[in-house]
């Protein structure tokens, strides 16, 4: 079957129901209501610590076969997956579905516990690391291909009843002995919970794993004590070094600053860099050094903007503390100094996924941007992006918001290098697609900038702009004049070899994820 | 039938579904899951802005023997409740139940919506002047009886799905053009929007009324745009002479003093005053008065307390600022001093009414309360406590969160003066319990003291207090020896005559409201 996109979707996936194709953005309606939550009797003076992991798996029932959640605010420090997967396994259980809101390569570790039985589904927003390389080529090691969600995907997913979790797992950097809990605070302090919010909202039963549990009440908190079953204080949660970066910083790749000067112009040149605009900067180098030009033009013209949107990181929280924002809405805090600034700086304003980018909702504020700039593995003729696979075919990245912003702004600006390793980064049709071509207006790389023909609005602002504007087909054959094209890479077309199922924020089937052949 | 108090409650009420006996606290368990919310498509950069309360009336499709909402947070100052009936009412639907969260006497306006069939049932925390008279003599006015429930019993049966709300109109002090609303600002300011919270989760429709639209992002928001589909501006939400009063003070009556200190003293010498305690007052004089004594046993002692609940007062929200509470949970704000300090004092944390009380979720914070004060109506010699209706059977007040306070803490003290008018308070069985007596510990009358004699521990501790401790039926004795024994109000056994119906927090009923005889 095709989809509305031409993808080649299998009437049938082992492992995966109700099959619905993508059709466009906002064009499936629900019906239904949502999930309803598990109702708890809340007995007075209760005591929710627990003395270990092992309590926690025997208090939750957790038993073969079930769904277990975790969070990934700790990133690439993440010690919490692995301390509960050790001690699942240790207990025998088995047939696990791990559904993580994204997997970094401190989860290889997993690779052990597949190969065991005792892991044999995951969903996630990507794959990364050692376990994307396995996975890629041994499809076949998990019952069902890996789902693959954006943020906002796997909120509606939730809270749908879609992805029903029945122990979420959530590291809580601070928390009080009622459940109370903050990633503000603590030696593992990460910033924003705004992915375990939805986790803790919906999972019929929810244990925090704590290396700060105080005695006071712990206020602003993220997650409150009435969803809250099980506390397991622990040493440590994570690894400092892991979980967030120093400050991130600008590029100094000077392709890298011409495609972030080039973003920062088409927002002039289409009218959008004005008085009360919104926008967010995706975390790759070039969309991040575009907040440097934009920067300088808002002070230049003296402008001040609504909001920002993050994945936030030092560079825009500097720009909310110096007034240039009004406020700053955060679902994930990537560095040190963000961190700092989501404790002290009141405009800067923790949210849920679901707040972020839940479809299906009465509005996310991704509906509000005027703008997001966001980076991409590769491209194609229909503008659709790739993010999720390398060059080889091979699972390196995630989708992530990259959908969902897309979706909500009025301008989907994609910035990327023409050429990557002597490849050409444009390609006939992507490997795989996690934003369609529709949600995307305008991509810039720092030989040309390419305008979705179905913008002519944009064609018609920008094409006595100064900026190399020309049509897609002539940037792709300027990157094969200095590159060559390359050969395809060749990917199975066995059903037993898909490694990943792409679902589009609405819970559709937008595109597989299939094994490459050599 | 007869429930676990004694209380006959008929077998069929009309107009009540699935009538099930109260068994005791936290007796019974749900087996179900609560309510799944209405899944929407937020479309990008919509408008949610409306020009009229007709317009929000025809968007949301309100229709004959539908279910609307509204918060009780302007109190008797409210506005948009008229606002809106009388546009319902012009538009000729009919057979609307209003499921509020309390009703105050502005709302009197309701008997001749009543009257002319346009509000067919009522579901409130309470039943208050003319109209609370009109329907305790006139029953026949509604279709069913007014089903009463306790804030945390109305939290639960909205994310229950026992109380499906098919449009909340909300008053919104302040909200933004997404929908983000607060009740901290505005002209109409009145606090905390605990109560609102929960309508606007779960209504299918959520409409808010505002008269302060701002173009900036409104934060920290009570409401979050995700939930919001429509904002109707008008000029005025409500009155601010009736929304919240000036400073609340300490009363000046000797009665109500004496009372407050037996009540400082019963916590001290019972051991609960101790550092890093949690307690409750409850608005009557007697117990607001109570925290005089306490903060001077507090300094005295040198006692730091660790957090207070409200319906939050200027009195406490002083000792809050004074540094004896670390924190303040804010499910409703009373005065204006309170307001400010929750717009100004970051430990003073605004709660929605599941948070405050809900007894259906993993723990709500009135589990975690060392010692409540509660005021009376009049009381029991089986420790039950009547709030809602007067010497004369007439509905004058409401259930709030009595019994879910009385349930949650380990202390439960009511105060009350022994007479009233030359009535005595202590009845052989009060005229409907809202509070069983099972949860109540100690009765404080300024002549003496009861203790339920289920605590053993608390009448061992207080024996030799030099406190006047004796038994209820002494303490009701005296009252008789000055006043006399009343004549019992004869009230109707006829079904026909249910006026009301109280729920117990979990859904049970505890005891129906009917009609005085004379």
């Amino acid at each position: 079957m095709k989809n509305a996109i031409g993808r080649d979707i299998p009437a049938h996936i082992s492992g995966i129901n109700n099959i619905r194709l993508y059709e466009g953005a906002g064009v499936y309606k629900p019906e239904k209501s949502g999930a309803g939550k598990k109702l708890r009797v809340g007995k007075p003076h209760t005591n929710k610590i627990l003395q270990s992991i092992d309590e926690a798996i025997e208090k939750t029932g957790l038993k073969d076969g079930q769904t277990i959640s975790f969070h990934h605010h700790l990133r690439n420090g993440d010690y919490v997956m692995k301390m509960v997967v050790e001690r699942i396994a240790a207990k025998g259980i088995k047939n696990i579905t791990i559904a993580a809101s994204s997997l970094s390569p401190c989860h290889d570790f997993l690779i052990d516990y597949i190969k065991d039985g005792t892991v044999t589904a995951l969903e996630s927003s990507g794959l990364r690391g050692q376990l994307g390389k396995y996975l890629t080529r041994h499809p076949e090691a998990l019952q069902k291909p890996t789902i693959i969600r954006s943020h906002g995907g796997r909120a509606r997913a939730i809270e749908a009843g879609e992805l029903h979790i029945d122990v979420a797992f959530m590291a809580a950097p601070t928390c009080d002995r009622q459940g109370n809990a903050t990633g503000r605070i603590g030696k593992s302090a990460f910033g924003s919970m705004g992915y375990a919010m939805i986790d803790a909202a919906y999972a019929d039963n929810v244990v925090l794993i704590t290396d700060n549990l105080v005695d006071e009440p712990v206020h602003p908190y993220s997650i409150p004590q009435t969803q809250v079953d099980y506390i397991v204080p622990v040493e440590e949660i994570g690894d400092p070094a892991g979980i967030a970066s120093g400050a991130i910083r600008i590029t100094k790749s000077p392709t890298q600053l011409l495609i972030a000067k080039y973003a920062a112009e088409v927002m002039e040149k289409t009218g959008i860099l004005k008085e009360g605009f919104s926008m967010q900067l995706g975390s790759g180098g070039a969309s991040l050094a575009a907040a440097k030009f934009i920067r300088e033009k808002m002070e230049a013209q003296n402008i001040t903007g609504s909001f920002g949107i993050g994945g936030v990181t030092g560079i825009f929280s500097e720009m909310l503390k110096d007034g240039l924002f009004k406020a700053c809405y955060d679902a994930q805090t990537f560095d040190t100094t963000a961190v700092q600034s989501l404790a002290e700086n009141p405009n800067h304003i923790e949210i849920s996924a679901s707040f972020y980018a839940n479809p299906w909702n009465a509005g996310p504020i991704v509906n509000d941007l005027d703008v997001v700039i966001l980076s991409a593995t590769e491209v194609d003729l229909d503008f659709n992006v790739n993010v999720i696979t390398d060059s080889n075919g091979v699972c390196m990245g995630a989708s992530g918001g990259h959908s969902d912003t897309a979706a909500g702004a009025a301008l989907t600006i994609i910035v990327m290098p023409l050429i990557r390793g002597r490849l050409p980064m444009i390609r006939d049709h992507v490997q795989n697609v996690v934003t369609p071509g529709n949600d995307v207006d305008v991509i810039i790389t720092e030989r040309g900038i390419a305008i979705n023909p179905k913008r002519t609005d944009l064609i018609e602002k920008l094409s006595n702009s100064g900026l190399p504007i020309m049509k897609i087909e002539k940037l792709q054959q300027m990157a094969y004049d200095f590159v060559g094209k390359p050969d395809e890479v060749q990917l199975s077309d066995a059903d037993k070899d898909i490694v990943a199922v792409v679902e589009y924020r609405d819970g559709s089937i937008l595109d597989v994820i299939r094994k490459p052949l050599v």
